[in-house]
């Protein structure tokens, strides 16, 4: 049973509870606590060896990272950030200016997004570094945009680049709140998702959540510099990099074609937006060559468990 | 630097919130929704080889005890748990049935507090079981009872027995929710913390919330039957492990005299509850023996860095 089995199984086990509007199996829980008021919650563990490498990275991008996970979860409701909880395991003999720096590459990060670190857990074990971070949004009139809302014929939309994120867009990247904030104000987007687990397995997951299947164009993905460099390195082609490899921290959404259009038209952007494919009836996801040729595709991505 | 001056140094790092009631250095956070609505927010990791070791202890226990901890410490605001969300981190090659009794566990003693897990993360680590349980309380009208507020005077007092939990009780404790609830309902009490580092430890974070000093009465401390049983392997008196052994998840707080008398002669509780000790000005804390001759007593309890 991988982790999607049994977060399916933990859902099969959950009551239903009229004040949770959004649980389990989308980026953030969701808590009503009035008529227009709701609490967006995400929790995220980073753990050393899976997220990061202590040899490879600074404690001061350790932390940064592990708010910036949290925060591109929120991004994905299209809803602002507010507050965080920490919680560090540290290892035995962690030096105070480890500790420091992990902390203040938190607080930089938080702070650049005006996040407030409210509380935490600081332990200690034999064994690893482990980070938790549990972020609240708030969503100020807006409606939260889900896994589950996308209809036939919506296109499918990407921010930046994607692909190669190991090379160093994984520890330092920018975790697109501000985009997702006028994705939800200006734009009707109808589902939702950041990009962690890869294109087509975080694409697979929306599709799962709202019922339907897709089609990409596979000249229309947006390949980032550090997939192509990967690729001359692993010798897998630079579409499967861009396809497969987890942790771009991009927004996928999808919208209406006309809303889509609109989109592209306005200059309500600074980073780079592609309309990458379609939406359709149930039956899995497709990749449409030049010449228009079909065929499917299986999400890869990274699993945590076989 | 251990782990309360790192947090102390954090506390210092952070800027006021005007909706943050609570901050760092409590039992929870607190956010103000509006002006008779807050939220209680605690979290905590639980990591093998600190917190539990899995040849000692079922996936079922462990996970009971994820969540029973921070009930603990909702416990200590006086309010009630209503929410919570999971993070795990397996290691490589756990078994699908080990995953399942955790969770179960987890939802267990969620279920008998009525509190609903509603969002998560799993992820898998190389090296060891981690779990972070963040968990939210809602005020519902009570005002949370903070450490801060022992005035001097005040009768120090606590629920249940204490010491050697380590064999037994720091697994399947009974969070003191319901007692808590009770306290902060039909009784006055002006500070409250959970035992979770030693009776001693904790006194001495109210204390320094509070800004105060107590006398302990050493006669008065109610013992329990596994630090009697405890202190015959290790040879330190049984005293000892009631005042420094942690994770006894009892109540300890502080009302007046007056009120203290009232609930002892109340029948709300059906646990124990012993009147230890009374605040008086800053300068430490001190036991008082049956001559009535003090000694100043140190906190130490357990501490995750050195």
């Amino acid at each position: 049973m991988d982790e999607f089995s049994f977060i399916k199984w933990i859902r099969n086990n959950q009551k239903k509870d009229k004040n949770i509007i959004i649980g389990i199996g989308d980026d953030c829980s969701s808590i009503k606590i009035n008529h227009n008021l709701l609490y967006l919650i995400t929790t995220d563990m980073l753990v050393e060896g899976t997220h990061f490498e202590l040899k490879k990275n600074t404690p001061r991008k350790i932390g940064r990272k592990s708010i910036a996970c949290s925060i591109s979860d929120i991004a994905a409701m299209g809803c602002p950030a507010k507050y965080a909880v920490v919680s560090i395991c540290f290892p035995l003999k962690t030096k105070t200016r480890f500790a420091k720096e992990l902390f203040l590459g938190m607080k930089e990060e938080a702070d650049e997004y005006n996040i407030k670190i409210i509380g935490g857990d600081i332990v200690s074990g034999k064994k690893m570094l482990a980070i938790n971070v549990t972020m609240f949004g708030k969503n100020d009139g807006l409606k939260p945009v889900t896994r589950s809302g996308a209809k036939v014929d919506d296109a499918i939309m990407v921010t930046g680049t994607l692909g190669g994120s190991i090379l160093r867009k994984h520890i330092s990247f920018k975790p697109r709140l501000k985009e997702s904030l006028i994705l939800n104000k200006k734009f009707s987007i109808n589902s939702m998702i950041d990009v962690s687990d890869g294109l087509v397995a975080d694409l697979n997951h929306l599709l799962e959540e709202s019922g339907a299947g897709a089609i990409l164009y596979e000249d229309k993905i947006p390949i980032s510099a550090d997939a192509k460099k990967l690729a001359r390195k692993t010798g897998l082609s630079v579409l499967y990099h861009a396809l497969h490899d987890g942790e771009d921290y991009e927004l996928l959404f999808t919208l209406s074609n006309k809303e889509s259009e609109r989109l592209l038209a306005s200059r309500s952007f600074s980073i780079r937006v592609s309309k990458i494919g379609h939406i359709k009836k149930p039956g899995g996801i497709f990749m449409q060559d030049s010449n228009r040729k079909l065929r499917k595709i299986k999400p890869l991505g990274y699993k945590h468990f076989k």
